[in-house]
């Protein structure tokens, strides 16, 4: 890094819907590509920026966060009004702050909170099915909230981490989970130090069939010791997921 | 109607976002010609369905009502679970009743509730892109329910109507006029016998203008008097507007 770059941090909220997930790829529009883009075009060089979590197709973000080096002039405290007009309507900066010239905003991160929103009805809500997963059968949020009490501390989560994981180590920190119905959505919180590749999808896909009663607490908290991803449930779909914070 | 005809009264939601409104129209995709096409094919013979409203492109439904004739033989308790295999996810069949013989969705209607969505902000929310209005400047939502009160009642609503619209008679009734604030999302809702054509679309656009203080509850009672289009504000966008329910 030269000396006149900043390193600015931004936080963006965006609907993941129309977009091949976050990061780059060839042939497939990412919000990093439209991000590095835009970006680009309002200072003026070539930006490259880092997310602080890759999330797949169709996953949403409330606050993703991201930082990159710019030699531009534009007073940080400027660049959300000025990004509002030429970044898409399914993309918003929501904060920018000048950082320090080490931060990453992935590899400097704490900690984040995914929240994961599905609903029971025998019938679509057509308002959801971009935004949360429909599960057809009565669900039991209270017995899915006690569940999901299991995961809170430092365990092997390879029961619940994806075949195409890269991470070695597959121990993880939950510090807070949560599962709560409001307004007709039931909403799952994990808050950890970090997470594995479609951990918190098949957390929700296996705490699921608790609340269907086809398993049990004691039966989910087997699953997560035996540490095999063949006994947790299916990877719940990706349009209930959020990445809601990033902290530091 | 042959005797053998039954006429099936459906209360459907949809998202509008993707439709050239309801009504069926050449070159344009509507949700009367999806409706038609998809319960022609369930029930084996050519459909023509009559709708309660005829909500405008972008504009949603909560319980919009629909009624057709047919010899098929599904039983009618049958149809939303038949419905949902063939329909498109963001058209949902939320309920069917056999309606007597000379039913008419929207010359029995008694009354009709909309509701209109706006939330105020600085940045915009890429999830309420499709489904609320964005309002730049601060809005009092007191002062807009006060001055809504206004509308209870039976007015000439000339002021408040489209340029396009063809009713002959500028007369209707309000029953009801509320705004609140829910979860950051400010709501109209409106109940009357009868809407003129962008009535509550031109309603809400005068009445952003009492929120924003740039007009006072006393100018907006002499707007509706005027009975002049000219004097009132400009249309609130469609993708804010709901039908939320039909009475009979």
């Amino acid at each position: 890094m030269e000396k006149s770059q900043r390193n600015i941090k931004l936080t963006i909220a965006y609907d993941g819907t129309n977009y091949h997930g976050f990061q780059r790829q060839t042939n497939a529009v990412t919000i990093q590509q439209i991000l590095e883009e835009k970006l680009g075009k309002l200072f003026g060089h070539q930006i490259k920026v880092a997310g602080a979590g890759r999330t797949d197709a169709g996953v949403h973000a409330y606050g993703q966060v991201v930082n990159f080096y710019t030699t531009g002039s534009i007073p940080v405290e400027k660049i959300p009004l000025a990004a509002r007009g030429i970044m898409p309507p399914d993309i918003v900066v929501l904060k920018a702050e000048l950082a320090e010239p080490r931060f990453h905003a992935r590899i400097s991160a704490k900690g984040k909170t995914y929240i994961y929103r599905l609903y029971y009805d025998k019938l679509s809500n057509p308002f959801h099915r971009y935004y949360a997963w429909h599960v057809y059968h009565p669900i039991d949020v209270e017995a899915m909230h006690q569940a999901a009490q299991i995961v809170v501390g430092t365990h092997d989560f390879s029961a619940f981490r994806a075949a195409g994981g890269v991470a070695k180590n597959p121990v993880r920190t939950i510090l807070e989970a949560s599962c709560l119905s409001k307004n007709g959505i039931v909403e799952f919180s994990f808050t950890g130090t970090g997470f594995l590749y479609h951990m918190v999808r098949n957390l929700v896909g296996t705490l699921v069939n608790v609340g269907a009663g086809k398993i049990c607490a004691q039966r989910f908290a087997e699953i997560l010791a035996s540490c095999d991803r063949h006994q947790a449930g299916a990877t719940a779909p990706p349009q209930g997921l959020y990445l809601k914070d990033v902290y530091y």
